[in-house]
């Protein structure tokens, strides 16, 4: 691990991304021994940093550091963490104070190979999502809700969690965004009050309009979803996994869009 | 400070309180060398260690590590943090990975002198707080509101921020509990969506029935606060603030109950 551009595994014990989570991190794919959509978790950095007021490294310093974590690996996983720095007087943030980075790489996860072709068993989380537009959105490390969400199940079977907020909207999985074809149309939640914007549900959106098959983003209620013919999960590292199951309620995976899936993944992974 | 019973100032990159705000924390008022209300906060600590499935140490290592820090030191804060430990699998909590825990001492805080006696200028804030009842009452370290909150202001003339939640209902300071003395009773808001429920709240919850002044907790709207007799300010180091005005519209500090503020803070600093 990178911490401020040395090598090391620690952090002060003062910095506020520990005494308040106070800061935010991206969780991007490495293939070819590159940072894939780099780009696009760089904006999303900056507008977290935007929104909560912190200072964003350059994407210089940012991609240096990253290929010097990713040295000689060609597939893996980079975890880039940026916090407010150390604490110096309660909540009150000092901007005299600079941010912290750590840039981790870490082996590519064993995702089950089966995955692509016969989807994944998902089940409904007890937690809920918390409403705040002020945190909705960006990937910040006030992450509680997605830990509590993803205690609720210890089956391997059981692929992902989804989390509806207070009104019991879906909004997304613990670890992924979701989307469903319904009568004809692509839908997926919005994530004004709630949620994080995925970067590969980004370029699922982008890439479904050129399709010619955009997608609307909205309200969906949880007897929606189960009525919907195909539901799908995205993140940086899955890229698209088909839904087998909510709860035993089946989805039929003959119906997914593999144009879509097969366009996201060549653009996604290189 | 001391990391696990060792004298440090670092945690690993890796551990869950950075990582996800994985963890609970306890600020603490020490006076005469010794942690005030520590059976309080060490319950809270416990409540909350249950709430989110974390282990929480025994009080006798605590007790021992706060007095080692406190050492020679008549008066000052200890801060505790308690996280989930170092992260392994993503967001599932690995239950064989020990919790991480940091017991730190500082010095009293320079509050005015003049504070209990003029009170405090209080603004209200635009920064809401969402509502989450997993995470309400518990002090867990997913602290991002409270930052922006506390951000919104730089005027050291301001002493505290009133935060409402999503439904316009006062809930509490940025970093303090609040009541309310209005048509002869006393109220404090409902903290079952959102809010942390104060050791110092509580303490004067207690005091106040036995004055024979029970407290109300409710739903509070702002308008209510606003035509309230008086507005006090709790919390474990600032005990009770009164407060002089919101916004400009204000209190009357004669009002005030000065029989319940010297019981609580008789009680509070021993």
């Amino acid at each position: 691990m990178l911490i401020n551009g040395d090598s090391g595994t620690t952090i002060s014990a003062f910095d506020r991304g520990l005494q308040y989570g106070d800061g935010l991190f991206e969780t991007i794919a490495v293939a070819d021994a590159h940072p894939c959509l780099w780009q696009r978790h760089y904006q999303r950095l900056q507008a977290g940093g935007k929104r909560l007021g912190i200072s964003i490294p350059t994407a210089a310093t940012m991609i240096k550091e990253i290929q010097q974590e990713i040295g000689f690996n060609d597939r893996g996983v980079i975890k880039v963490i940026v916090t407010r720095g150390k604490a110096s007087r309660g909540y009150q943030p000092d901007p005299e104070i600079p941010v912290t980075r750590a840039v981790h790489f870490s082996p590519w996860p064993s995702f089950p190979a089966s995955t692509n072709s016969d989807g994944v068993s998902v089940r409904l989380c007890n937690t809920r999502l918390g409403s705040n537009r002020a945190l909705a959105g960006i990937k910040h490390l006030n992450r509680l809700e997605q830990v509590l969400a993803r205690s609720e199940w210890d089956d391997p079977g059981i692929s992902e969690g989804l989390m509806l907020d207070a009104n019991n909207r879906v909004i997304e999985g613990t670890m992924s965004n979701i989307f469903m074809f319904k009568d004809g149309n692509m839908h997926t939640p919005d994530l004004t009050e709630c949620g994080v914007e995925g970067v590969m549900r980004n370029l699922v959106l982008e890439v479904a309009a050129e399709l010619g098959r955009p997608v609307n983003i909205g309200q969906i209620e949880l007897p929606e979803l189960l009525a919907a013919d195909t539901v799908f999960l995205t993140n940086s590292l899955i890229g698209i996994w088909p839904v087998r199951d909510i709860d035993g309620k089946p989805f039929n995976l003959d119906h997914i869009d593999r144009d879509l899936m097969l366009e996201v993944n060549d653009r996604a992974y290189v």
